[in-house]
C-alpha cells in the first residue's frame, strides 16, 4: 500500500463538487460548510466559561486512575500531583494543547477518494456507536450479532450522507468480549472503504487495530498518517480510567486520532445547569486533549461532548430538549477558540421506537450539531433508546436528515444562475415557473430529494398501502442490502488480515469482560 | 371593556418571568428571545438579495387584480401604473414601510395577561391554519367539523407553549363558507382568551370580524389598539387578489394587524433557486406591506413568509428540506433590516400521519424558524399532509416542542447559580451530582420535561402498553379536553357577540363560497 496515492485536494475537491450536483453523492469525505456558525454565548460569556474551567482545573483537579505514566507525565508537565488527582497550573493544559495539536487532519481511507479531513469548515457524518441491541421491524428488539455489525458497515457504505464507517456500530454481542474487535475492524475494512474507528476497551485492542491497520495501509505510512480515530471518554465527573487511558495512549504513540469526549448525563455527572456542565465539558476536555499531547506532540486529538439531560423525576437521560442543544452550542464555540475540531451530535432520542418521538428528539439534535459546528458527528444514524438500541428503520431515516444537513451545510448559492433574475423576468405576475427555461436548466440538481419520505397525495399513498416512514425505511434497507457490492480489497491484505486475526484469537482464552 | 387595565409591563413581564421558573408556563404572550438570530447570508448578499427585488419590483413590478383602490394609491405614490401592473421606482416601498410601519406592536386579548407582543427579540407561537380534514387516531382522517374547530380552540388555550389562538385552525365545513367565520370568530372568543386572527376570505367577513372585535374590546380601544391578526396571502409570483386587497384594506382601516405573506412552492411559484425565491418573497412582501402603509399609515404588518419546495419529480410540494429553511432564513434576516416583524416556520410537514416523516421534517422546520428569528410562528402545532389536515396527536406533540423551542430562545444562565462552581466543588471528580444541594435547590426548574416523551426503561415502556409518540399524545388531547374548563367571559359580551351573530346570519342566505 505505500505507493497509494495520496489524495489531490484539486482533483479530489472538483470530483467532489461535481458529485454534489447529484442527488445523491456517491463520493465525499465530509459536507463542506458554507453557512456561518450558529453561537449562543458572546464572548464574554465564552471567556467566563473559560475561565471557570481553569479554576476547577487548578482547584479542584482531575483524577487519572491507575494509570501512573499520565501521573508521571503531568508531573513532568509541571501540574500538581497529589495520589491520582492531578491539579494544573492555570492555562497549562491550554497551552499544551496549543503548542501541538493540529486544527484539523486527514483521515486517511483504504479509497482515498474517502479519506475524511477532520476539522475546519467540514462536517464528517458517522453512524451511532456501542449499542448491545438492534432493531427492525421485522423482529423487533433483540441482541446485537456480527451479522448485525456486518449489516451496518454495509448500510453506512451505500448511504451517501454517511462519510465514515464508524466504530462499534453495534455490539456483536455473539462473539466474546475480548475477542469481537477484530472482528469489528475487519468488517470496517473489509465490507467498506470509508474511515472507521478502532477498539478502545483496552490497551492490546487498540494495539490490534493499529496493527491490522499496518496491514491495510502500511507500517511506514501509519506512522505519518492517521487511519483510525478513536473514541475515549471521560469518566465523568473529572476522572479518566486507566483502560481509556491506556487506549488513548496506544493511539497517540502511533499518531493516530482520539476524540476524548465527557461523557455527561446532566444533573446526574454534571452540575444540573447548562453553564455547570459546560464548563466541567470543557475542564475535562482540556485535561485529556493535553494528556495526548504530552505522549505524543501532535497527535490528532478531538474535543468531544456527549451530553443528554436526565430527568429530575425519574433520572432516565432526555434527549432533544433545549439544555443539551444549549451545551452543544456553547462547547462547540469553546473547542473552535481552542483551535481544535470538535465531536458531538446525532440523532440522540430515548424512544424505544422509530416513531414521531425518535424523530423531534433526532432532528433537533441533528440540527443543533450542524448548525454549531460539529466537525465529526458521531451518532448521527440508527441511535435509539439512549444509545442502547441500534435501529434498522432509524438508521435509513437519519441517514437520510445527514443528506439533508450536508446540503443546508452547504448554503445560498448566489451566482447568477442561484439569482434567477431571468426566470422571474421569464415568468412573470401570475404565472408559473415549472415550464420556464430556468427551472428545466436547474431542476435536476434543484432541491433536496428525501429517499424515503412520502410526498404524494393522500389518495396515492392510500393505494401505496398506508405506509408510515418507519415502513418504508424497512424495505429501503432490505433493498440496500439486498444491492451491496463489497468494495474491492487486495486479497493479500485480505489473506495478511484473516491470518493476523487467527493467529491472535488463538493466543488467548476467550473472555467475556 | 373600555376600563380594562392596560398590560403593566413591570408586572407582567415579572409575571412570566416567575411562571417560566416552572415546569409549564401557564401564562405568557410569548418567548423571549436572549441567544442570537442564525443568519446564513452575510451583509453582502443580503444587499444583493434587496437590490435584486428593487429590480423585480421596477422592472417586472406586481400586479393588484380587480382592485382599483389599490392602483388609485399606487398612481397617487409615485408608482407607474400600467392597466394591473404596477412598477415601484427603486426604494419607493421601502421608504413607505419604513416611514410609518411599527417595528413590533401589541396584539390586545381578552385576558391582558395574554396580551402578545409581536416582533423584536420575541416569539408567539400560534396553531396551524387552514386545513380541510382533521385527523386523530380513533377517527382517521375526515372533515374538520365545527366541533373539531372548537376543540384545537380548546387544547391551543391549554397549551403553555402556545400563545395565540390562531385563525382558522381547521375549516369547520359542516357550516356554509359565508357563514362558518362568524362562529370560528366566537369560538376563539368564547373557548379562550388568547389573542386570535380574523377572517380574510372576503371583504365584508373581515368588516365582522372587526365589528365583533368591537363588541368584546369596545369601539375606542379598537380604533386604538390591535386586537386582531390576520393572514393575506400573495398569489404568487407577483400577484395580489381582490379577495386578499379587500380583506387586507378594511383590517388596516381598522387599525389592525395583517401578516403579508408570500405563499409560495418554490419551482412552481418561484424560482427553482434560493436566493431567486428570496428575492420573489421580498419583492411581494414589501409591495404588500407597503399597500398597507397607504391604505393607513402606521397599521402593524408583518412580513410572512410560507415556502416549500416542490418534488421535481411530482410536483407535490415537500416540507422539512434545507432549500426551505435556507430561504427561511434568509428572509427573516431581511425583515429585520427592513425593521417589520417577521412571521414564517411552524410544524410543517407533507406526511399523512404523526409518524417519524412528520415529526423530522416538523422539527427541521420548528427549529429553523426559531433560530432565524421568527416572531409570528403560524402553523406551530397541528399540520399534516401539506396543510390539508389538522391532526390531533401531531398538535400536542408540536406544542411540546413549541415549549422546548421556548427554553432553548432563553439561552444559557451565567448568574453564579447558573456557573455552578460551588457545585463542582462540592461533589468533584468521580461522584454524582443527584444528591449535591445546588442539585436540589434547582431541580424543580432545572431541564425541560416534556408532556408526551417517555424516557423511561425499555421494560417500564413495555409494562405501560409499548405505546408510540402518537398513542401518548392520543391520550393527552383527550384527557386535556375532559380537563378543560372555559375562561370567564363576561354575559353581556357573550349575548352581543351571540345577538350580532344570530342577526348577521339571517341578512344572508347561506353559501358554500
Amino acid at each position: 500500500m505505500s505507493e497509494r496515492p495520496r489524495r489531490r485536494r484539486g482533483a479530489g475537491r472538483k470530483a467532489k463538487h461535481a458529485a454534489r450536483q447529484k442527488a445523491t453523492v456517491e463520493i465525499a469525505g465530509w459536507a463542506d460548510r458554507r453557512i456561518p456558525y450558529f453561537e449562543v454565548l458572546d464572548e464574554e460569556g465564552l471567556e467566563l466559561i473559560e475561565t471557570n474551567a481553569e479554576t476547577v482545573l487548578e482547584e479542584i483537579g482531575i483524577e487519572f486512575r491507575e494509570f501512573p505514566r499520565a501521573l508521571e507525565l503531568w508531573r513532568e508537565a509541571g501540574a500538581d500531583v497529589d495520589g491520582e488527582r492531578v491539579r494544573f497550573p492555570r492555562g497549562l493544559c491550554r497551552s499544551i494543547i496549543q503548542k501541538s495539536a493540529p486544527a484539523e487532519f486527514t483521515q486517511h481511507a483504504r479509497n482515498p477518494e474517502r479519506n475524511a479531513i477532520i476539522g475546519g469548515d467540514r462536517t464528517v457524518f458517522v453512524p451511532a456507536y456501542g449499542s448491545p441491541f438492534v432493531r427492525d421491524l421485522d423482529q423487533g428488539r433483540r441482541y446485537a450479532t456480527l451479522e448485525d455489525f456486518e449489516n451496518f458497515v454495509k448500510l453506512t457504505y451505500m448511504s451517501p450522507g454517511l462519510h465514515h464507517s464508524g466504530g462499534t456500530v453495534c455490539e456483536p454481542v455473539d462473539l466474546p468480549v475480548n475477542k469481537r474487535h477484530f472482528d469489528m475492524v475487519y468488517s470496517h475494512i473489509k465490507y467498506s472503504d470509508k474511515p472507521f474507528m478502532g477498539s478502545v476497551t483496552a490497551p492490546e485492542r487498540a494495539q490490534d487495530t493499529v496493527d491490522m491497520a499496518k496491514l491495510v495501509f502500511g507500517e511506514a505510512f501509519i506512522q505519518e498518517n492517521t487511519v483510525v480515530t478513536s473514541l475515549i471518554n471521560a469518566n465523568s465527573p473529572l476522572t479518566f480510567d486507566s483502560t481509556m487511558l491506556g487506549a488513548a495512549t496506544v493511539y497517540a504513540e502511533n499518531n493516530q486520532a482520539t476524540v476524548i469526549s465527557p461523557f455527561l448525563l446532566a444533573g446526574a455527572m454534571s452540575p444540573v445547569t447548562v453553564a455547570g456542565t459546560v464548563t466541567q465539558i470543557l475542564a475535562e476536555a482540556l485535561a485529556g486533549m493535553a494528556y495526548v499531547q504530552l505522549v505524543r506532540p501532535g497527535a490528532p486529538v478531538v474535543f468531544g461532548t456527549f451530553a443528554a439531560a436526565v430527568s429530575m423525576q425519574s433520572g432516565a437521560p432526555t434527549f432533544g430538549t433545549p439544555e443539551p442543544s444549549l451545551i452543544l452550542y456553547a462547547a462547540a464555540a469553546l473547542a473552535r477558540r481552542l483551535g481544535v475540531p470538535f465531536r458531538s451530535g446525532g440523532g440522540l432520542c430515548a424512544s424505544k421506537l422509530s416513531d414521531a418521538q425518535a424523530a423531534y428528539e433526532a432532528a433537533n439534535t441533528l440540527q443543533t450539531s450542524a448548525l454549531a459546528g460539529v466537525n465529526f458527528m458521531l451518532h448521527t444514524a440508527g441511535w435509539l433508546e439512549g444509545g442502547l438500541v441500534m435501529g434498522y428503520e432509524k438508521f435509513i431515516l437519519d441517514a437520510d436528515q445527514a443528506s439533508i444537513l450536508g446540503v443546508m451545510l452547504g448554503g445560498i448559492d448566489l451566482s447568477e444562475n442561484g439569482q434567477a433574475l431571468d426566470a422571474l423576468r421569464e415568468v412573470g405576475p401570475g404565472a408559473h415557473f415549472l415550464g420556464a427555461s430556468h427551472t428545466q436548466a436547474n431542476f435536476e440538481r434543484a432541491f433536496y430529494r428525501s429517499v424515503v419520505a412520502d410526498n404524494n397525495s393522500f389518495e396515492q399513498w392510500e393505494q401505496d398501502g398506508s405506509l408510515d416512514a418507519a415502513q418504508r425505511a424497512h424495505a429501503i434497507w432490505k433493498q440496500m442490502l439486498n444491492d451491496y457490492e463489497a468494495p474491492p480489497l487486495d486479497p493479500a491484505i485480505d489473506e495478511a488480515l484473516t491470518d493476523y486475526i487467527a493467529r491472535r484469537k488463538s493466543e488467548f482464552a476467550d473472555r467475556d469482560y
